[in-house]
């Protein structure tokens, strides 16, 4: 026998912003607080600028796992449960167990790791610095889900930071300007840039192909595997790294693919039926208006509406497409899909929890 | 030889609520002005109380209709392309063509019939007599349409009025009361009244079934095959309907089924696959935010949201479904589904113009 | 000398739903913690269902009380800063001082009250149980503000619940039926019952004077001095009273007026002249759209525009109204006023420190 | 005798964007509708990129103009009548009259004059080339309205076009760059380039005065007199002067002022009251959120609500500030004000028809 990691995903529903009983229930029935090392929540606000929602239940994990005495969770929310996306919680878990020493390679597990970086200066934001930054951030969090081949990853989420009216103002007292005086638009270039370091640490892209100019510009320039989502409430970045790995056991079994448009359905159903039978345990996936203005052909208006923001429209649709193919709706689908996955489109990671294990 | 009518359904793009260049193109190519019995539009306003879209757009080919000399035309406009849903006119044509005498029962065809009702009182809106007055119109448009027995309607589109400040006052002055006060309310009881009206006439209802109270009340009465929106640009009732019928020739062919919740992606899969080959020439459908406040067990907050109504947010999502589905935006997903489908479900109605016909 | 007791009224501005560093620094300069009794926040939510800044700004309050070792503190947040209105939290302390014996009449100052009440059963909300509940409450924050006579009273402040989704179902299940199912109306029927609560304890109006019909639907029936806001934190009442009495001492005076309309800045000006010179401290008013649907006889659009809920328009215009008049944008300006004020208007008190006291 | 000009104001309520009753009434109580140089409309929708009531209005009133077989009307709509403000027409109207030859200088009367410019290339919008083409335009309207001197001008209201996603991607495809791809943003961009062009015409600046990087980010470059609207419906200028002048008569009289920010009431009623007494004729105002963040340094939140668009919450609110000083709500009052007063704050124009006029 050896000692490996294990991985656990839990999806807990929600009430409220600030409803984490179904974690406390979680933990009064044995899980090990002390074995969390990542949550991601959809929480119902509007995704944007004053969403609120999202420092709320960020707040909530916080003393929870202050009275726990448990420290270093990356806790990641995403704001907007539009159309009929169920507000949830995804716990993500690991702990040692003991294992066979020798065992074939189809035993590989999902892998988590997690890092953070340093805190992000605000005239950075958008720009080659930020993507610099994640990269390392990147490469830290794979190391510590044990993974060397960027190839065995499959879904890399961060939380980064947005522009406020404060911030920018805080940068042009020193002199800074920053990429855009537009708060809203800001979390468009934080998710872009974070997303190109995702894609220069995985080695779909050098650090040479991306200039500043390129950032929420250039858009076939992409990670098929980042999902980035911009927050108020901190400064600097949370990366949570989700592969599969030898050095992991246990019944979760992980892959992605990327939806090429907001109603790529196919190319949904075909990762799925690929991976082992089993219950679904999580799906991640972005969601963004299409630039163009169009979706095959046809003109949408996601991107002329002043009264909904685009991004709420696009996590509704996409919902609403993933739904009809997985009939659940604690689907995380997280809006702003600059660089991740093609224009309009965006990666999708699918976990199962395969009904044979031994 | 004999004459018999024949359908024809159009299916055209608009850029903008009075964008009718589409259409005036397929009049320029041949298309006979005095044939069109029905536009069904979705306009890209907000589909409740202030949207203006739909006024714009019936002015519009009003104005089109009166410049040609054509009369008669139903005109229905159905505000909201939320998500990826595309803005676009669907134009329903009938002509008399000379045909076999003798044919065999698998020549159906589409069959189109039109009505108008009186002008409804804003004190009878959501009451049982909007019920009776539109029971009255919907068997109107079967003779219309040639369609003796109600199993042969699969669709039946009304357009219905709603209330205004101005309309509730006025009733007020009068010493009456409107069942409601709230003006984005009223479209709902509109809504709900007309589809029990279809429901009666198609006899999946006795009149003596429905009381007033029942009225966006019991929701487990309803109309299969009724989809029915309310606007502010009429006082009556614009009736359509859609069924097939022997006594009609021509390539189109319909069916009909119910989505039993938001994302029953596989009902709409298995009529679709009962349907002749041939290319999707239109898709009818209905979407609401189940009023139990949740989707299969999981609470959904459309109808907790006061940013974005619950309407918008429904066809968004199913209109995501049905996009994932037929790979198509062109779809006419129309909100609020009162007593129309299951309580959160709703009928969708899908066309295809058969590959083989001689 | 004798012991009296002496209010204190601070305004501090908040940079978020959760800053309440400007609190904290009142605390360390000097303010005792134990000596507030209630915290009237403006949030930058939408101040209506799906509002978590308010819950968001209690909770963190609610921490920072629980640090202290301050129990009993009146937390009322009321969501909403549309325009220019700023978000703040305006703090309401009392404390014990020696005062002279023998003082003159017009040596009454600023006295504050609270109470709390029972929980409310949904099914009570927007009834006579709850205007009962109200009227109950707000005695016994007279009491505790020791003004007896009504007339002394200047304004009532109620938060009080309103129905969610959840709420409306749960008692469905035991067999009752809410006064309406819509959760964004259900706060106006709450306001209503609170304020006409309010006025039977000030004898404004009598109990026999009030049926269950009444209610938000007799709007002749109001109180001069009531400002009640909903929200999904709670479940009970919190009451404070604020009224002027021989018993208090300080430099803080007050009164109150009613806005007969939306624009009504002469009256606003008015009373506001016929205070003591000094500096201004606080005002507490309510905006509602006018529910005739017209101010000065010409139409406003509040209540058909479904894209923004009526609440908030109300806000912002009368937050300009007020701003215009006292140059502040730091306004607790509280939306809804249903049975608060006559139809479209509202109460507004107005809290001066007296530039000489002594 | 001399034959001179004579101006006529007349305000008319609308109860929709199509409801031009009350103009069809005037017309009938015998206003010339040849006499009618302008229309400035307050229409309901949201004023930004999918407010197709202006579209709407704008075509009710051509074929209203077109049936009349009067041509050449400069119709400006602008949309947005957020809180208590009403959706009105205000119709200005010139014709020719006897006059004595002889008159004093105090007897000068409101002038009006119209120009329209070409159509402004995409790529021009919101760089020097819209500069220059409003300020020959602003040249061409003081001509027709017989000014000579630019202080005699008190108010020049322009009608601009604005981008959509259409135009951005047909600028691209001819290998040119718009000024920025947000289709909401543009409407900014097009607004204050268009309020430079009416500062250079003035004399308030010269034409090297403005740099391309100016527009929109050096905003202490102004004109106190320019009021524009962008709007989906027009790809040229539409150009309006309004002010004083000798060589026309009549009993209206006009002036204008600065609001220095937000809620600048006393700026407003200073000017009106060094008007001639009269009835008020009509209010023409800029509202825009103050782009720093506060107002008399306390935070607003207009420009962090994505739920609201900052031009809304705007115009709410300084609607409540002007309806506080006048007592009236069909008031002009028009979101963006780029250039337009100093940040924050933007033009008052006042017009009164005199009591006394002899």
């Amino acid at each position: 026998m050896t000692t490996r990691f294990r991985a656990s995903v839990y999806r807990v529903a929600a009430s409220a912003p600030d409803d984490i009983s179904g974690v406390e229930a979680l933990i009064a029935d044995g899980l090990d607080p002390h074995s969390i090392v990542a949550v991601l929540g959809k929480t119902e606000g509007n995704g944007c600028v004053n969403d609120f929602t999202r420092g709320f239940a960020t707040a909530t994990f916080e003393g929870l796992f202050a009275r726990l005495g448990v420290e270093g969770v990356s806790i990641v929310m995403s704001g907007g449960t539009e159309g009929a996306l169920s507000p949830h919680w995804t716990i993500f878990a690991r702990e040692q167990v003991d294992a066979p020493a020798i065992f074939a390679p189809s035993r590989r597990s999902l892998a988590i790791g997690v890092s953070r970086t340093a805190d992000l200066l605000p005239e950075h934001l958008g720009r080659k610095e930020q993507v610099d930054l994640v990269a390392q951030g990147v490469r830290a969090a794979m190391a510590s889900a044990g993974i060397d081949d960027p190839a065995d990853v499959h879904f890399v989420q961060i939380k980064c930071p947005l522009l406020t009216s404060a911030k920018v103002a805080q940068a042009q007292a020193r002199g800074k300007r920053t990429v855009i005086a537009d708060t809203l638009k800001s979390m468009g270039y934080s998710r872009g840039a974070s997303a190109l370091g995702v894609a220069v640490a995985l080695g779909e892209l050098g650090m040479d192909d991306v200039e500043d100019t390129d950032i929420c510009r250039t858009l076939d320039l992409y990670s098929a595997r980042a999902s980035t989502s911009a927050g108020v409430e901190l400064a600097d970045h949370e990366i949570i790294v989700l592969g599969m790995s030898e050095q992991w056991t246990g019944p979760f079994a992980m892959t992605h693919t990327v939806m090429w448009d907001a109603m790529d359905a196919p190319s949904v159903r075909a990762a799925w039926s690929a991976l082992p039978l089993g219950r679904l345990a999580a799906v991640l996936a972005k969601a963004e208006p299409d630039p163009r203005g169009t979706v095959r052909g046809r003109r949408h208006i996601m991107l002329d509406d002043s009264d909904i923001s685009g991004t709420r429209h696009a996590r509704a649709f996409v919902g609403g497409v993933l739904a009809g193919v997985f009939g659940e709706t604690e689907l995380y689908v997280s809006g702003g899909a600059e660089h991740q996955g093609p224009p309009g489109g965006g990666p999708v990671a699918i976990i199962v929890e395969r009904e044979e294990w031994a």
